[in-house]
């Protein structure tokens, strides 16, 4: 048995700063007192102990005090990425049969219609209270949060990460960036991600602050970095563009202060890491997924330069194998360790996450003679636009839904901004505009799903068992867009 | 399943520090390759991985080297206390089933005779080497360290300490300490107590050094937290007072460099408190025990003086109860968490070691208002002298194992340099020399459990159920010694 984290955290430093939101501070103990009122808010509204219920919200400290009411709960938390088509979210609802929605008032209208039950955040916050008994211990099988993630399928599955997932992830991570009682996580990552909700989980095993952006503001968080205000951040290629451009607009250093970026979602480009060397900007680049429960493996900042394009070694507790490597040594990344996640649930329950105790990946890699890994190829063609990961599967099953369509594919293109964007290629069996397509494409999915170009050819690439070549689109991309 | 501790942290970080003994320091890469080697000559000798087998020697880089090859092995490592008598150790050996004794050198004759098979270190040291296969993983559940301890019986019992108890000890303790790369842990405590034995883990799990030395040297500890070449240290009172004597000869301030001295072991006395402090140096009381792999809790530094006396607050993933509390809230402190023994072997292998999950430490405790732990009294009239638990019912077994003794009762005594020592009452039934009784119990007790006197009286104080009350003895000791 492990204790419930925000009790335990209130109990032992109740007076430390655990969250900054819009220039507001409050401790852990102020927190945990806002948490255990909104769960009983929750007890109130009919939501029981242990329920599977479903969040969406923007990052506030309102949706922060609602995980925490979740927590004290033990409901499972399926996280709702808010930048989901209304079709997308009916789905993971359907599939997870959570009992009711929690959502952010300005969310309400991303709630399916045929949604049985919902709750604004609103009418959380404002109704009577209900004596609810909160468990002071926790097992570390109980799952906390479920995010939906797709495959080589194109079908999202959703993704438990437990009590034992979390803190494992937690603890492994401190041992290889270390710790002080001071340091604050600057986070300007969604909640609803792993790379998001991580850092509330270290900030209540650690006894840390979090300083919280509802949306990433390049020019704020430059000036926190500079005035090292934080100490560490997680950011994606593109954010971290961002706010290398915003510090060299200003001529401005990071504060020695400020200890780390951790650079995950994708590969970093080797110019970025120059520029913030340059800067007096530590990144270590990291390589973990929805499956890992966040980090499986990080570059420390000393080797940054040395191994460029390495996703470092793995943390303490986990291992990291190539799978059936090829003659250059690469083969499929698998992992194992306490932070991979035990299997899935709703349609997926019964598939298991794990042979033999190793996630297989789908990613491609290989380990240098020093052992620091090196991420080849993404799995099952992924698409990664802005740190979101997009799999084509998913955007070809949306377009082969419509009637006019023979056959579809999807690749990525390189793209300045959004490191890469969705490409669909179709085959009609009927005449349509493009313009039709794309509104199809927008009311079902996500808008960084939604293909950039939807371009019509006679007939897409295969090889000789008839399946698509993903990768052979690329070169049929037009050099004009 | 998790990563071997040593083959990891020499994957990890290979060049770091891990070890300086008399001037000389190892990366944690050349610990590996040592106890790798030694696991080789190990095997040659005939030692099997998940033996059992006891080790005993002083604190040099040999003994660490031969514990690292035992976890290597996967073996279940039976720590000797060098202090003990021979007849005390024939005990563990016979108890304990060890299939071996693994011995430095100088401590052979310390080796009971009839012990049928042992292994001297420069036997094994000088071995030819055996191919073994040195298992990448261990589980949580695998025994890795086996420490005696007495309790109100007096028959010492030999407490499993696991992977995952001493894993969570370690983690717990970083989320409360902190860490950086380069912290560096002074270790002047004997490796064969949870105090040493759990730097040493520290150490692999952290990466971090740890500076041995052999015997506790006060001018020398105290030149090294001069210069701050090291930043943490376990002590216990006794050692605690001569650092604190050491600095004060050389009119010196501990070094900024400096963070902490753990002080465990029993009470601290609040003058060495305030002597610390205006030294400039941090101390951080703690309790723990054999059964709970070093601190389950540990009072902050910055609460030190607020809360003289108290043992602080437990590490994050342990929980404390008080059982049973009277009207002033004292009552038995229990302890629950993944820290806390799975149990014990040998004669007492059936015993449980937990009620409900909870380990019933037989000390008296109490939790004021906000949540600080004080121990009132210590289980089972124990006495701690130098940091070393003795239990009373020990020496009053040896004594009543003397034909001449009819009845005997142990108590601690003041005493300026250890803290306590041990006093023993004895009824005679035939004429006997105090120098004999002497002299019979150094030949079966430990030199610091040897009683400094032994009073002859009439009667022992017994309560109506002719229960030896231990705590009237004190009122019987002479003001003259």
């Amino acid at each position: 048995m492990y204790p419930n984290w925000i009790l335990q955290r209130a109990y032992l430093t109740p007076l430390r700063s655990a969250l900054t939101y819009e220039g507001q501070t409050w401790t852990f103990q102020e927190l945990n007192e806002l948490s255990m009122k909104r769960a009983r808010q929750l007890t109130a509204l009919g939501i029981k102990q242990k329920d599977r219920i479903a969040i969406m919200g923007p990052s506030t400290t309102g949706l922060v005090v609602m995980i925490y009411a979740c927590m004290h709960l033990q409901c499972e938390m399926v996280m709702l990425n808010r930048r989901l088509s209304r079709s997308e979210i009916a789905y993971q609802l359907e599939d997870s049969e959570a009992v009711t929605v929690l959502v952010a008032d300005e969310d309400a209208e991303k709630i399916p219609t045929n949604t049985l039950s919902y709750h604004l955040f609103s009418t959380v916050e404002n109704s009577f209270e209900q004596v609810v008994d909160i468990a002071k211990e926790w097992t570390l099988t109980q799952t906390t949060s479920i995010m939906y993630t797709s495959g080589t399928t194109g079908f999202p599955k959703g993704v438990r990460q437990t009590v034992g997932n979390h803190q494992a992830s937690a603890t492994a991570s401190v041992l290889n960036l270390g710790l002080q009682a001071d340091d604050t996580w600057l986070c300007a990552v969604p909640l609803f991600h792993i790379s998001g909700f991580s850092i509330l989980v270290r900030s209540l095993l650690y006894g840390n602050k979090v300083q919280l952006y509802e949306n990433f503001d390049a020019d704020a968080i430059a000036q926190n970095i500079i005035e090292g205000a934080a100490t560490y951040m997680s950011v994606v290629a593109v954010t971290l563009e961002r706010i290398l451009h915003a510090l060299e607009q200003r001529n401005a250093l990071a504060s020695p202060q400020f200890k780390m970026l951790l650079a995950g979602g994708g590969p970093v480009p080797k110019d970025y890491l120059t520029r913030a060397s340059a800067l007096n900007l530590a990144v270590a680049q990291t390589y973990g997924m929805t499956e890992t429960s966040s980090q499986t493996a990080t570059l420390a900042s000393e080797d940054a330069m040395q191994k460029i394009g390495s996703a470092g070694k793995p943390l303490f507790f986990n291992q990291i194998k190539i799978s059936e490597p090829n003659a250059q040594g690469e083969g499929e990344i698998c992992i194992r360790g306490p932070h991979v996640t035990p299997g899935y649930i709703g349609r997926f329950a019964q598939k298991s996450s794990t042979i033999e105790g190793w996630l297989h990946t789908g990613d491609i890699g290989y380990m240098d003679e020093d052992g620091y890994l090196f991420v080849v190829d993404r799995r099952a063609d992924l698409i990664i636009s802005g740190g979101e990961n997009i799999y084509p599967a998913e955007i070809e099953n949306v377009l082969l839904a419509h009637s006019a369509v023979q056959e579809a594919g999807v690749c990525g293109m390189d793209h300045p901004q959004w490191g890469q964007v969705p490409i669909a290629f179709v085959v009609l069996k009927e005449q349509i505009s493009i313009e039709l397509l794309h509104a199809f494409c927008q009311l079902k999915l996500a808008k960084y799903k939604v293909p950039k170009e939807i371009i019509v050819i006679d007939e897409l690439p295969r090889n000789g068992a008839n399946k698509l070549l993903r990768r052979k689109l690329v070169e049929l991309l037009p050099s004009d867009i």
